[in-house]
């Protein structure tokens, strides 16, 4: 067992470990001239660097800030095919049903994704989870859904199992756009051949379902994501992101890990998390790329919810490669102050999924931290387009 | 004379040469499967590659798209000092009154920038400048501002010359802040000691100034840049950001280069300036730092206007840190199309500084280039948060 004692950090920035919700996301600890303790890429201690305790090996960090690693719990890392002729016509004006028309929209994402092999879809998503890491996150969340048959969902997850090899990863299996026939008998078939499938093969860590008023019931979502804590899934939600339709209020009901997007909660919703320990996800890149509203994340935190900040990576709503962007535009967009983002994008965003090992510096968490170019941490929040980040440590180790 | 003839190019993508204004911004030539030739710094030939001219030399590009380098019109790259404390009490909700009571706000940046020598402003704008660069600029302009008085005016502007000797840069000197009291004395020693003195010593291209109701007055405007003028310098405006008291309508009477932020311009102004050939030059990091109304860009190009977008890279308002982030905004905030946004960050960019010899892939023009990561050059506008620029060339050579 080797120790690292990693010293000179001018600012050691941590929230407690743990989902923290309410005020408690503003209180983050700020150690100045601080070191920090790694064994076997845990952490054992942090505090002043004059309270130090003996180690076998020092490393000097250089006077930087240090942050633990951030988490994305949300992307959809995994797709095949581009969405740029999309992007350009929206922007020129066209209306989606004519994008969708014309063979653009997610279906044809989802066209190119099923036709993709698993090694195919492991090179396309390669280099988006290498930016996402070098942009400060440590691990990330990645959904299936670009799936057209549940071969193309088994092969999507399964690609982010081979990724797995190279970056922390939390797969999810997302029931995302329901069939234009025979809906019923779709549903039956995820309870009773593909959530077991993914079960038994061990590849996901929850199944997550787009509720909306054009995607699944929330009759549907309960049924789905019962069958899915019935094989020991964790359940999760797309929900609120055009209409409040329940899917909130069923994520609380069910103890979903998250429920995430929130665009469209009203006071019910924001009142029905404050009171559960569902984290509530909000993706501010999807309000930039589209112009659409933001999810409250001011009003969330005031309530008293556990509020997570995802990037919601994708080719359609979010091209955001950076979980440092995400976070800074959750500062900007949804109003939370630097401290909060920090904490949305580390314990919380562990918590959103199930995660309790890692987001904060403290004993007995993963040393997973980064290192930041200046002594001065919220250059994190703060910076738009350069990168904060000067390493990542992923277990006590720079990548 | 080396010729070299670049290949291999997926898209070789560019508007036409000068200031391109309303509909003849969106038409940006596209060229598949093309070569560039380049000989001297200066491009020589452009088109198909079948049917390029022979040269001495040839350079696969590897299949990638090429663009015209992104030219950043509009930078305050040269401060000491930082605004993170602003920042953050801004967020949390403190008034800008009592951020300046504290001390912080412009005044904090004008303290340290005085305060620095020009070594350390050197220093300090380095990476800055290399982080724009690394986005894509390969020329940028970049204004004084913050100086308490007029030698440390100078010594800002000494430093953009000293940095001259690796970026491109166009340097302005830039009348900010109006002094609390004797404001006649202050616009007579503008004229008569700070524009000659700076036009002697060649440390500007123009003079800028700040319009505004908390700063100066149209009649003080006109006064300063007047003297400019006589002394063969050009005129740039910050106009119409908060209130729009008549500094557009001035920038189109004296035939200002650019006239810069138009946050509040309203029909009257987009009109004036879709009748002259002075720039609109729009900076939507403003509109997200801030959290402000966006320019009217799409109704400024729709009114026939010359749109350009600059990152007002600066630490109090917009700490942005990329040109293609600034280009990827103005598509999202200002509602330009991907081909109108790079036409504002090439060669309208350029007429925003007084150059026609960039921003433009076509004989006679510098060869001053973007290779890009893939084959899609809408990877430019689309991507957020990564880089989509995969190699930056400055007079044919890269860096
Ligand atoms: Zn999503
Ligand atoms: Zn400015």
């Amino acid at each position: 067992m080797t120790q690292t004692l990693f010293t000179n950090i001018s600012q050691l920035v941590t929230p407690a470990p743990g989902a923290q919700r309410g005020e408690a996301m503003n209180d983050v600890r700020v150690v100045p001239d601080a070191a920090l303790l790694v064994a076997d890429g845990v952490i054992r201690w942090v505090g002043p660097r004059a309270e130090a305790p003996d180690a076998e090996t020092a490393q000097d960090l250089g006077g930087v800030a240090v942050v633990p690693g951030l988490i994305d719990p949300h992307t959809h890392a995994v797709w095949a095919g581009d969405r740029l002729a999309d992007f350009e016509a929206r922007i020129s004006g066209v209306p989606y049903e004519d994008i969708l028309a014309r063979g653009g929209g997610i279906r044809s994402s989802m066209r190119a994704t099923a036709a993709a092999s698993v090694e195919e879809l492991v090179t396309l998503a390669r280099p988006r989870l290498a930016a996402l890491r070098a942009s400060g996150a440590t691990t990330a969340e990645v959904k299936s859904g670009y799936g057209m048959d549940f071969d193309a969902e088994i092969r999507m997850l399964r690609a982010v199992r081979a990724l797995q090899a190279e970056f922390q990863l939390v797969p999810t299996l997302l029931i995302h756009v329901p069939p234009t026939g025979g809906r019923a008998e779709y549903v039956r078939a995820v309870c009773h051949d593909l959530i077991p499938a993914v079960a038994r093969e061990g590849l996901a860590a929850a199944v997550d379902v787009f509720t909306e008023r054009e995607a699944f019931t929330v009759e549907e979502t309960r049924v789905i994501l019962r069958a899915a804590q019935g094989h020991g899934l964790q359940a999760k939600l797309h929900a609120d992101q055009f209409h409040a339709i329940g899917g909130t209020e069923l994520a609380c009901e069910l103890g979903a890990l998250s429920v995430d997007h929130l665009e469209a909660s009203g006071p019910a919703q924001i009142a029905a998390l404050a009171a559960s320990d569902t984290v509530a996800t909000i993706l501010p890149g999807v309000t930039l790329h589209l112009g659409l509203p933001a999810a409250p994340g001011r009003a969330l935190i005031d309530a008293g919810a556990a509020v997570a900040v995802g990037t919601d990576l994708n080719p359609g709503s979010s091209p955001v490669f950076s979980t440092q962007l995400a976070l800074a535009f959750a500062v900007r967009l949804c109003r939370l102050t630097p401290a909060e983002a920090l904490t949305a994008c580390t314990v919380n965003a562990a918590a959103a999924l199930g995660l309790a090992d890692r987001g904060a510096l403290a004993p007995g968490q993963r040393a997973d931290f980064l290192t930041l170019r200046g002594a001065d941490w919220r250059d994190l929040p703060y910076t738009l387009g350069a990168s904060p980040v000067r390493s990542v440590y992923v277990a006590g180790r720079a990548l």
